[in-house]
C-alpha cells in the first residue's frame, strides 16, 4: 500500500494491526488510531499547530520527575481520569465513593502508629483526623491499611518543598483497629492551585481556567477480602468545590471541618485547644470476582 | 458542579471551556476533549491500563533529546504525521507530492557548494544526487534552497552515531544555480529500522509490526514565492515500500537508482567509477494566500 491520503490513511493504519496477536491491545490500538484521526480530521492543524501538540506532550514528559508527574496532571485537568474512576467503580451502593489518585500519591510513605502527628514541617492549625473502616454490611475491618497524605496550610504538598522525596510529611500509613478505627494528628489542608508553571498551567491559562482544587485530604484505602479504594475527604465551604480544576469533588465525599471544644475529641482522643476534626466513615466494597 | 460520572463528565469538562476567548484553542480543546473521552469510554480502560498509558506518555516524552524525538515517531507511526501532510497540501496538480519530515531533521544543518560531497564518515557505495527546482509552468528556480539528509548504507543517521549533533554528515543546505539546478555527492543510503529501543520500539512490537522504512532522501525545499515542500526521493525496489512503517511512501516519489557508466553523470559531472544516480525534478507550487 503507498499513495496515503485524507480518505485512505485511517484504514490502512488499522490495516497494518492485523498482525497482532493480542486481542486487547488490538482493540485499544485500532480505537486509538479511529479517535486520534478523527480528532485531527475534525480540527486540520496547520503544519505548526501539530509541531505544537509534539512540542506540548514532549515538555509534559520532560516535566515529570520522581516528584511530579505531568501527564496525571493533563489526565485529572481534561477530566479523563475521573472518567477512568468512574468506569472502574461501578460498584455496589452503600459503598465509600472514589475519586482521582492525583500527582502527589508516594509509594514510600512511611507506617505510623495510631495517633502520631504527622505534620512536622507545618506549624498551620492543629487538625485531628478520626475515621472507621468497614464492610458493606456495617462490620469494622481491623487491620486494614490507610494510605493519607494532604497539602499544608500553604496550600503545598511535602513533595513540592526544596528536599523533594527525601522529607516525607503530611503523608503517612495506618492500620486500623480491632473496631476498624484509625485516627491521626496533623496540620489543617489548604486549597491550592496545582502545579502550574509547566506545559498543563500553560494549557489552563490558554483555556482561561483556574487552576485551584478545594481542600482535601487523600485516602487510598485496602484489605484482605475487599476492592481498594481512592478518594478524599473534601472540607465543606471551600470556594473551589463546584470547579474543582480536576472535577473530583462528589457531595458523598465533603464533610464538616469542625472545631473541638475543650481537650477531647469525638473519638476520644486528647487533643490541644483549638483543634479541628476531620470525621469521615469509609465504606469498603467486597472484592469482586473479575 | 460536582458527581461527575461517565453520563455527564465529558459536558462538564466542556463546560470549563467556555471562558476560553481564542476561539481556535477552545475549538481545539473542545474536540480534544470530546474524542479522547470517546476513546476512553470505548476501550473501558482498566486502572492499571491507564497508568500504564501514562507510563508509556512520560517514557515518550523522556526518550527526547536534541537528536531523537520520539513522539514525532509516535505520530508517524500512528500514521497522524502522514495525515497532517494531507490536509496541509491540497496544492496545485503538478507540484511535487509531500511526505513526512520524520525525526531526524536538523535545523543547524551546514551550507556547501553545488556538487560537494556531503558523506565524510561513511565509505558506502558512492552516489550522485542531481535535481531540478522548477515552478509549476516549467521555470527554473534559481536561489532555491535545498536542505537534504539522508541515512548511511548500513541505515543510520549522523545524529544516531555516538557524536550526535558535534559531526553532521550526510545532511547538508545548497541552492540553485540560475538554472534551477543542483547537485551533491554522497553514499546510497539504505532502508533501515526506525529507532526501536524505545516506546514506539515496544509499541510496534506489541501491534506485531516490523519498525522498516524503505531506503530514501530527505528533502526540504524552500524559495520566496513559494511554498515550502517537505518530501523524501525512495529508491525503486526497495523491499519496504508497500510496508513503509509511517506510511510515507507515494508512487510519485519513487526513482530508480540508476548506475552511471563511465566517468560523467547524466548531468555532466565528473564521478568515480561505479557511482549511483538519483534524479529528480521537483516543482514547488506557488504560494497561496492564507
Amino acid at each position: 500500500m503507498r499513495n496515503f491520503d485524507e480518505d485512505n490513511i485511517t484504514q490502512a493504519v488499522l490495516d497494518r494491526l492485523s498482525g497482532c496477536t493480542d486481542p486487547r491491545m488490538r482493540r485499544i490500538s485500532e480505537a486509538l488510531v479511529r479517535h486520534l484521526h478523527a480528532f485531527v480530521k475534525e480540527i486540520e492543524p496547520s503544519e505548526e499547530e501539530w509541531a505544537g501538540a509534539i512540542t506540548f506532550l514532549t515538555r509534559t514528559g520532560q516535566m515529570c520527575s520522581d516528584t511530579r508527574q505531568e501527564f496525571i496532571l493533563l489526565s485529572d485537568t481534561l477530566g479523563v481520569s475521573m472518567l477512568v474512576d468512574a468506569i472502574n467503580h461501578r460498584f455496589d451502593e452503600g459503598a465509600t465513593q472514589t475519586t482521582v489518585l492525583g500527582p502527589f500519591y508516594v509509594e514510600e510513605a512511611r507506617d505510623f502508629p495510631l495517633g502520631a502527628h504527622i505534620a512536622h514541617e507545618s506549624d498551620g492549625p492543629g487538625l485531628i483526623v478520626e475515621g472507621t473502616i468497614e464492610d458493606s454490611r456495617g462490620n469494622p475491618i481491623a487491620g486494614a491499611l490507610i494510605e493519607t497524605w494532604h497539602a499544608d496550610d500553604r496550600g503545598f504538598y511535602d513533595v513540592q518543598r526544596d528536599t523533594g522525596k527525601s522529607a516525607l510529611d503530611m503523608r503517612a500509613r495506618f492500620h486500623t483497629d480491632q473496631e476498624g478505627r484509625f485516627w491521626y494528628r496533623s496540620v489543617v489542608p489548604a486549597a491550592y492551585p496545582i502545579p502550574n508553571d509547566g506545559p498543563v498551567g500553560a494549557m489552563l491559562d490558554a483555556q482561561g481556567r483556574h487552576p485551584f482544587r478545594p481542600a482535601h485530604v487523600h485516602f487510598k484505602l485496602s484489605a484482605p477480602g475487599f476492592e481498594t479504594i481512592v478518594t478524599h475527604v473534601f472540607i465543606d465551604g471551600d470556594p473551589y468545590l463546584d470547579s474543582d480544576v480536576v472535577f473530583g469533588v462528589k457531595d458523598a465525599l465533603i464533610t464538616n471541618l469542625s472545631r473541638i471544644e475543650g481537650r477531647v475529641s469525638p473519638g476520644g482522643h486528647e487533643v490541644e485547644s483549638r483543634t479541628s476534626l476531620i470525621a469521615y466513615r469509609f465504606v469498603l466494597p467486597d472484592k469482586t470476582i473479575s
